[in-house]
């Protein structure tokens, strides 16, 4: 039976109420999975959607992890001959501060102007839920479908998957598919269908710099004792070097170049003006000799996602603090290892630190970037289900962000993986007022919709 | 009449319970004057000072100022003949956090091992109150006693004093006086008698460097905007050249050099070891061709007294703030204009900024350095009382620290100015478990009084 785009909306007119009454509960659990007090929340969150899972026709279960727990379900009616699909998403956000900069609390969805916003209204709540919304209306109006469907939704995308990791090492043979779909990733602009081929892989550490036991005077010691935050913009600023490089020796040695004409394949344009209407950006870190879309898709970057020394707040406090921290991390891209460039990072550090003062490094966790082939089927068939969807030939695109957990994914489903999905650049995910186009929810419904329909074969 | 150590001690030990409740009832004022949520407890600790200085016997008046009112009383019974005597102290005490490194709550008052642990035990309402109940003793038992004080307490010395500032140059004329004390000073070490002969200046600013309107994903958009944390660090970090002398053009140009005879009359023995113990220090950044107290009582230091950009709580946030902030501050020694300093630093940092990015500074408040003649009567009369206190010969010292409104106090009163005092380079002034230990509150009463009895000149 196949499922055409007309059948498909039907299905969501009939049922938007519901749609959005669960898709609005599910972005109340404030899960922020990197963050101990939210634990209560985000194990709520998990249940909630193992409940939905098995509401919707799944066979689904919790796996407990050393941290928040997976939620595999599967529903597999297709036997040996047809092909299997494996669905990926995460149910944790990111931390929701600066708190006084959102519009309307993260916490409690608010549609304006045909947006919803709230920490995770994109990233990934909702694009998890058109997928599941997806699933749902398939499984309705196909019912005698034979298709092998699989999914699995982790609780720690945005904090390491530690746990997620252990999963797949023990229960990896429960993934076994031939295609993997994850679906946290975007397009380049409003209505223009695309696909993702790679992402950057990830490393992320903490440098702490310490000195006194307490915080002191800064009459009393000032030219006597090393201030930490002195000592920290001091190192932090050899990372770099005067072209704007990367100073760490052998950052750079594993990446690899690529010929023009294999970046011809990707969506490369960049419009600055436009960038600096979206974003108010006024300075860039475009690494030199490259284009902003090869600095962003095809070089590594180290950034500073966090410094921290003393006080920062109303008024002014008058001391040397006894610490001082920095919160790091790299992008990297195909053939970096993220063990290999956190020891090099670690030895530049120590070898640049002040003497004498106590540095403390410790590193959160670390991801190989993920390249996809354009030789596998799925890559057609989602191409089709998009462009149908929109209207537009299919881009493809490289990801400047990372999903850590997909080389393992991919390896430990044996699939040929793809990221796809309907988020836009200024969707403000991992920063205040979140937001997610309620005419991208639906989109991402019919363009999952279509690919469900493609795998039964017979449309 | 001559009020000798035994009877002020009698006073003291027949009062003690009174003394030291209402010491805790002072503390316990959460009057934190640079944070505008203490507002209220900072005007109820006014009130109760002003209510406590009226109690002893004094004439006195709360004066309204552009922020925390200033206090000033007066008892005036000596006439032309005899020699007026202003004492300066101050309500405002720094703000607490990190408030979980303390032990016991800041404003609750605890005793361990006979140290009182709270956020102004020392500074300075632990020497506020010791010179507080030596005017109540000295005003019961010498009741006949022809004298002329004034005492004047503000709430601004943690913040600037710009209020207690316009309050002086509305009001100068009712501080006439022959001699200031400055009680807000310290000891080189328990039990060594010291006065502070002159102190550094201070000038303190904020700088923001913003790009983005709002915080960017740092895998979307890492390679293409600069990072305002990175371009913080890379700013701050040229604030001092290789041999960590501050960078910034004419910083140094009217710094005074001290002959060694200059400097013989000056305690400036410095214990590495005992520093160490003290303080956990392990790196230092004593000035190059200088010693350690040289580099903290007659030279200039800039220091990041607090630093902050993006995420640095629990866990990991992957982005690229949009903003990142820098409270810095100096402390100038004579002849160096706060007002010229700070137009060359905001010179240097304009000119060093990364191209395009926002640049804002704002000043919070400077003043000058103060520095006082061996020549004025008071020295003497001073080092007297503490030599009868302590039992040894009196020293003299330079202050690292400042209190900015000193020289304008020293202008208006036209006063022979001392800072004196009985704290301890290890209080934790500024920090977490400020204390006082109750052996220096006593000690500082008795000195107050044999100040004070002094003055009678019938001694």
């Amino acid at each position: 039976m196949s499922l055409e785009i007309p059948a498909l909306k039907a299905w969501f007119d009939s049922h938007k109420e519901e749609i959005f009454f669960r898709f609005f509960t599910f972005l109340k659990f404030g899960s922020v999975g990197t963050d101990p007090a939210y634990h209560h929340e985000t194990r709520a969150c998990a249940a909630w959607l193992l409940n939905y899972l098995k509401e919707i026709g799944f066979q689904a279960a919790l796996y407990e992890t050393s941290m928040h727990p997976v939620i595999f379900g599967h529903y597999c009616t297709g036997g040996k001959e047809r092909p299997t699909l494996l669905l990926y998403h995460h149910y944790d956000v990111q931390p929701v501060d600066p708190l006084e900069l959102w519009t309307s609390p993260p916490f409690e969805p608010t549609v304006r102007g045909g947006q919803v916003y709230a920490r995770g209204a994109q990233d990934n709540k909702g694009q998890c839920f058109y997928t599941l919304t997806a699933l749902h209306a398939f499984l309705q109006l196909a019912k005698e479908a034979k298709v092998n469907l699989k999914i699995i939704i982790e609780g720690e995308e945005e904090s390491g998957s530690v746990g997620t990791s252990q999963f797949l090492k023990e229960k990896g043979a429960l993934l076994k598919a031939d295609h993997l779909l994850v679906i946290d990733s975007g397009i380049p602009r409003l209505g223009t269908p695309a696909i993702s081929m790679g992402m950057r892989g990830i490393l992320s550490m903490e440098a702490t710099l310490s000195n006194s036991r307490e915080d002191l005077h800064s009459g009393t010691h000032g030219g006597v004792i090393l201030n930490p935050n002195r000592a920290l913009v001091q190192l932090l600023a050899k990372l770099w070097d005067a072209e704007g490089r990367v100073a760490v020796p052998h950052f750079y040695d594993e990446v690899k170049s690529y010929s023009k004409e294999e970046l011809s394949c990707f969506e490369m344009t960049f419009d600055k003006e436009e960038y600096e209407r979206k974003f108010g950006a006024k300075a860039y870190a475009i690494e030199t000799g490259f284009s902003p879309r090869e600095s962003n898709y095809i070089r590594p970057t180290l950034e500073i996602n966090g410094i921290q020394g003393g006080y920062a707040g109303a008024g002014f406090k008058t001391v040397i603090p006894a610490r001082a921290i920095a919160k790091i991390s790299c992008r990297l891209v195909p053939h970096q290892d993220p063990e290999k460039i956190y020891e090099r990072l670690v030895h530049f550090l120590c070898a640049e630190a002040p003497k004498g003062i106590d540095l403390s490094i410790s590193e959160f966790h670390g991801a190989p970037a993920f390249a996809s082939s354009f030789d596998a089927p799925i890559v057609k068939l989602v191409a089709k289900a998009y462009e149908e969807v929109l209207g537009k030939p299919c881009r493809y695109l490289l990801m400047g962000g990372s999903i850590p957990i997909v080389g393992e994914l991919a390896k430990a489903s044996g699939a040929a993986t793809l990221a796809i999905g309907y988020g836009l650049d200024d969707d403000n995910i991992h920063a205040p007022n979140e937001h997610f186009g309620l005419d991208r929810f639906e989109q991402g419904f019919l363009t999952v919709g279509r690919i469900l329909s493609a795998l039964t074969g017979r449309e």
